[in-house]
């Protein structure tokens, strides 16, 4: 990841320099962010910070008004759109149940066409969700914090809205940043707003669904079931109760992998890059009051 | 199934009368084609036959120029495509390793965007599946008998090209009718044309692909691996190879459901049954020559 952030800030326009003399930070270690106080000490001209992820918690704490910060948020899109599209239509058609055994069984199996799926977030995932989503000619229902119309989406309605949807929810698509308003959003009381035979897709992260719950639910089909690519806590540990449930999909945070992602986020960083340079707008700013 | 293909023939303007006096027969028993001679006996105003399925295998042998033939063909191509697209995501994303599993491992997975699809048959399920595919911008190249290009395909080419594609195919959905040119059409030495990685998604019939040959392909990597919505023989028996292996995904003939296949094929009858009533065209005629 150093060398592809190396090159793409070379590409980019950019003299690579000690931290004490930047006026822009790209951090390449997503795993180190307890590094950040130590390596900005001293960087009086540094203006701007680009954090390598869509989700930005574990910078959280150093997030300041005194620095422009950008981050990958909208850069993955598109890899985890098609993840979603994938999860959604293994469990209509029961992909992890066959996927299981080793006998003929019975043909199960839902048409995703014509679904009633809920998108809870309004950003990169759900822009890059909805054309996927098109052709199944689905409902679509976008809810986000404002309720600005997201294109592709049949209804978009702000969050206070959301356990009026829930009965008329098929699939439940968690794609949104987590937030202090956003963690444990989907809790016992909702999941028993939604149908029983709906399911819950969360590729965002693993805190916007009370694991405890969750288990409860899936254990007394209060709901269909749940496709998890990112856990409360991630990683998931072995022997976990969510690994055996048979309504359960995991995958280990896939949206995006590790080469899918540098793809992704090499060209973006070169962008904003030269952006910087060339003192333009950057693209995926954070904002620092919101938290994403 | 026979009260809904009743229901249909009603509502489409005919009577329900004796085999013997009827100028049109439904056939409602996909399971018992064998009865076929002993019910069409001494029933002279006979012209009509409508068969249940889209492949007309089990009444092959009946089919002859005196009758019209008409099958199910297309007709449940919609919910085909829908279970082609949810197994070529599932192997991108490693969805049937990640159900095996009770372990956070390693994130794996491919985009499907991009890819080289590559569809032998250009019939309905083609057709469904162009507009499923496109938002994906996958290079997609269909395969069929004649060279008329199909709507949404990037390439369209007869099936004696079929050996140069296959080493530009990350993805070979078979989706083509069965017929004694098409059996065994995915051999042994057509698996080794294909790139290491390349799965196969069989939608049509087990009897394309030579089993033996799939499972020393699958065996020895000579491609990433098969999904597998029918198989040769069908019902796959217990203990047979294809079940444990780690690259194979088999779902039991899914393609269309009962519940899903006869809430479309009761409104089609319905309306072939309207067009042999007003002596119109009908829908899906079978080619007795071509047999299919």
């Amino acid at each position: 990841m150093y060398e592809a952030m190396r090159s793409a800030v070379e590409r980019g326009g950019a003299n690579l320099v000690d931290p004490a003399n930047a006026e822009g930070l790209v951090w390449a270690d997503p795993a180190r962010p307890d590094l950040f106080p130590s390596v900005i000490d001293g960087a009086d001209d540094l203006s701007w910070v680009q954090l390598p992820y869509a989700g930005i918690e574990p910078f959280a704490q150093h997030l300041d008004d005194h620095l422009t910060w950008t981050c990958g948020k909208g850069v993955y899109a598109p890899a985890v759109a098609e993840t979603v599209m994938a999860l959604l239509l293994a469990v209509c058609k029961n992909l992890h149940g066959y996927s299981r055994t080793d006998t003929w069984s019975e043909p199960a199996g839902r048409q995703l066409a014509h679904s009633r799926v809920t998108v809870l977030g309004g950003g990169g995932i759900a822009t890059s969700l909805l054309p996927l989503l098109a052709p199944f000619g689905c409902k679509t229902t976008v809810v986000r914090r404002t309720d600005v119309p997201l294109p592709g989406a049949d209804r978009t309605v702000t969050v206070d809205l959301l356990d009026g949807l829930l009965p008329q929810t098929d699939l439940l698509v968690l794609a949104l940043a987590l937030t202090p308003q956003t963690s444990g959003i989907i809790d016992s009381r909702r999941m028993k707003l939604l149908p029983d035979d709906a399911w819950i897709v969360n590729v965002a992260r693993g805190g916007h669904v009370v694991t405890n719950d969750l288990i409860s639910a899936l254990t007394e089909q209060v709901i269909g079931g749940a496709a998890l690519d990112v856990t409360d806590p991630e990683p998931l540990p072995d022997g976990h109760p969510l690994w055996t449930l048979p309504n359960c999909l995991i995958t280990p945070h896939i949206g995006n992998t590790p080469e899918m992602g540098l793809a992704l986020l090499t060209p973006f960083v070169e962008e904003n890059v030269r952006r910087f340079v060339e003192h333009r707008d950057l693209l995926a700013p954070v904002d620092v009051a919101l938290g994403y």
